[in-house]
């Protein structure tokens, strides 16, 4: 059966995901001489920043998620498919999705990347991942359960388990994670738990590197180490997780930690789709692709975003980072290229203009790298916030989270600790 | 195992419920000579006026429901525990939780009431009812996915049955949910999805009386009737959903109506625990009390909200309505009666002040019933948006649905319709 999608004179672009390549492409095909079809399996666009603030009940998923269809609701020439990606069919040019099949005359791979927990099934079933608004509100509800549970737990050992934390990887989101939960432990935990004692719940970093942030400098990563310790976080870095079960988690070096929450943030893998050329992917599962995004072999074929794979000569030799910023640019660079495309002119080679990179800790303290000049601090952290806050999609979310902002900020207080889970009916979620 | 709460030289009330009741008998209890200890097995209050607006994407959860822990944060008397009570033993002043065993000596039973489906398993099984945000936000889910099917579905019929709804109960929540599907097929639709007729889209209203809002004035019910036809809602009267399934909804004239979803509010039961004394349990699993709210043989067990039956003579002689304001009034006289139980005084009986009833239909559409005038249209729409606006614990959630609403008024548009899962680890929930 093949997807309901109007027939149309215009070629048609499929894109697979609507993340920040996804949706950047999209966007600026509005209007374009293409029919464009967005797929994806969530009917939102979500801005994975910010996952941890949801994971902490600072903001609610619907302030960082905005749904694809409003996002294109003015243009006529893009269309949303809610759906999953089954197999790619790249020489008949078609794909086998859940609702049917789909032809296209042009296929745009943007499905990111997932966590990659490197074949370790037990880190796979006990580690909590980060890569969806779905699993931050998982580590909501589980923290929260917890603490309830630990309140009726006399045992000291089996109360740890219930309190304390563990995040593996010391990138921005261990980092985040990590801040946001400390401050939590003394702000929010005094007021809400008075019965449980606060100094009991210990946060544990482990990083394998000697340092963290290993994308941004050496001036940011001293200082975030600085901030996190004055937070009471244990870093532990030149270590790794091993091994995880319900109730610990094993380290490298012989020690374990109890703690039924272990967070995973210590890598990622690309969401290869069935069908593609086996030998255009290369290491992290991602594709492999020429300067104009082509993936080799088909050229009607492209990957952007964390999936795609481009060695930029000099600049970066061994790809780019999987960051939203590469993301951003290849998915408008890549609109350009097939309005060029569909004009027979010639296309123009994908160059990375980076932007720097930046990450917060806690009130006051964020560490900032711009290609100019770094920052620490409390500048740091207002840059971070006006970036980030302008980054998102709608003015109803911008004001709906600068509120929330500055009302956490006053208060010191995240108001959203509720453990709500969606109904099932009929044995079954919708 | 006891349930480790600090001993105190109070007496304990143990409060099961932490709806209107449970919260305002709480409330009022703070700072007084009893220790309180409150039980739900949520932790939080859930606003269930507003439950419609949840499952419309108008408002968050997080806007309609507050933390337990956040409301009692500054009172050192009161105690939450988060757990589901199995059983009470009322002769050895116990409960029996899935923490452990909790003593007490007063209970207060104000666990209000769940969705009665008239022991039809297939109504249990395939209806989506609206008792809980967690059922909202199915709801919610169910629309928007079903919407996205209907995109891709080509036989009329079988997509009638992915976008039609069927409304069980002619009540304020049936009214007030088709009102408001009504506004979304009218304003939302069209912008959202395009590619569907809205025409097509068919909203069902059965009530199986001659009229609406059974507990209201003719006055309202006909406005409400009125508005709602307005609205292209279709109002069958004197009808009754007799048996549904997966696709239909089949009535007792015979008539079966194709859809996927059947909302049920059409009637309640209380939500009746384990070892309660079986001759005080009445019509409806309601429990029989006196005029102190008292359950029979024990004068130290209340129950008091909807699951309360109490006779009042000549106003209420077979029982109050289970509405918000009658579980308001008897939470905060019973914690009257408490405190002058504390110091010998003799008890108060509880005397109902009926303040009234609204609904809401949709945009200047509500119908209010006051005890000295009635209005309909406009005005009453204010005074409804007002009344429920400051009935919300909580400034932050004040706010933030002035907000949403404001928004949602200018822009004829409700922005939340993220169809949004919690992710599962290891196979299970939180």
């Amino acid at each position: 059966m093949k997807v309901n999608i109007p027939e149309s004179d215009q070629k048609r672009v499929v894109i697979i995901g609507g993340g920040f390549a996804g949706i950047n492409l999209a966007r600026k095909l509005a209007k374009s001489n293409y029919q464009v079809v967005l797929v994806d399996k969530n009917n939102y666009h979500q801005f994975q920043p910010l996952f941890y603030q949801v994971a902490m009940a600072g903001l609610e998923p619907s302030s960082i998620a905005f749904p694809l269809r409003k996002i294109f609701q003015k243009h006529k020439n893009i269309y949303i498919r809610i759906t999953k990606v089954l197999e790619a069919d790249l020489p008949n040019k078609c794909l086998k999705t859940t609702l049917g099949i789909m032809n296209f005359d042009y296929l745009v791979i943007a499905v990111g990347a997932d966590t990659n927990f490197f074949g370790n099934e037990n880190m796979a079933k006990y580690c909590i991942p980060m890569k969806s608004v779905g699993e931050a509100l998982y580590l909501r509800n589980a923290i929260f359960n917890d603490y309830e549970i630990a309140l009726s737990t006399d045992n000291f050992e089996e109360r740890q388990g219930f309190i304390d934390v563990v995040i593996v990887g010391g990138g921005p989101t261990g980092v985040e994670v990590a801040g946001a939960l400390a401050e939590m432990r003394q702000y929010i935990l005094p007021k809400d738990y008075p019965e449980l004692d606060n100094k009991e719940v210990d946060i544990y970093l482990v990083q394998s590197g000697n340092r963290l942030l290993k994308g941004m400098s050496t001036e940011a990563a001293d200082k975030a180490l600085i901030y996190l310790e004055k937070l009471g976080v244990k870093i532990i870095l030149n270590n790794r997780v091993t091994n995880v079960d319900e109730n610990f988690a094993y380290l490298k070096d012989g020690t374990t930690i109890r703690s039924r929450k272990v967070i995973w943030a210590a890598g990622i893998t690309g969401n290869i789709i069935k069908g593609l050329p086996e030998d255009c992917i290369v290491r992290g599962n991602r594709l492999k692709v020429n300067e104009f995004n082509q993936v080799e072999c088909y050229d009607n074929v492209f990957a952007i975003g964390d999936i795609a794979y481009m060695e930029e000569e000099a600049a970066f030799p061994k790809g780019h980072p999987q960051v939203a910023q590469v993301a951003i640019q290849q998915g408008k660079h890549l609109a350009d290229n097939l309005k060029k495309m569909s004009k027979g002119k010639p296309l123009k080679p994908f160059k990375y203009n980076d932007l720097g990179a930046m990450a917060t800790i806690g009130r006051h303290l964020a560490v900032v790298d711009l290609p100019r000049f770094k920052t620490q601090g409390s500048f740091a952290w207002l840059v971070w916030l006006f970036v980030h806050l302008f980054s998102l999609i709608g003015m109803r979310n911008k004001v709906i989270v600068f509120i929330n902002w500055v009302w956490n900020y006053f208060t010191y207080d995240q108001s959203l600790r509720l453990i709500i889970k969606v109904k099932e009916r009929n044995g079954k979620k919708v």
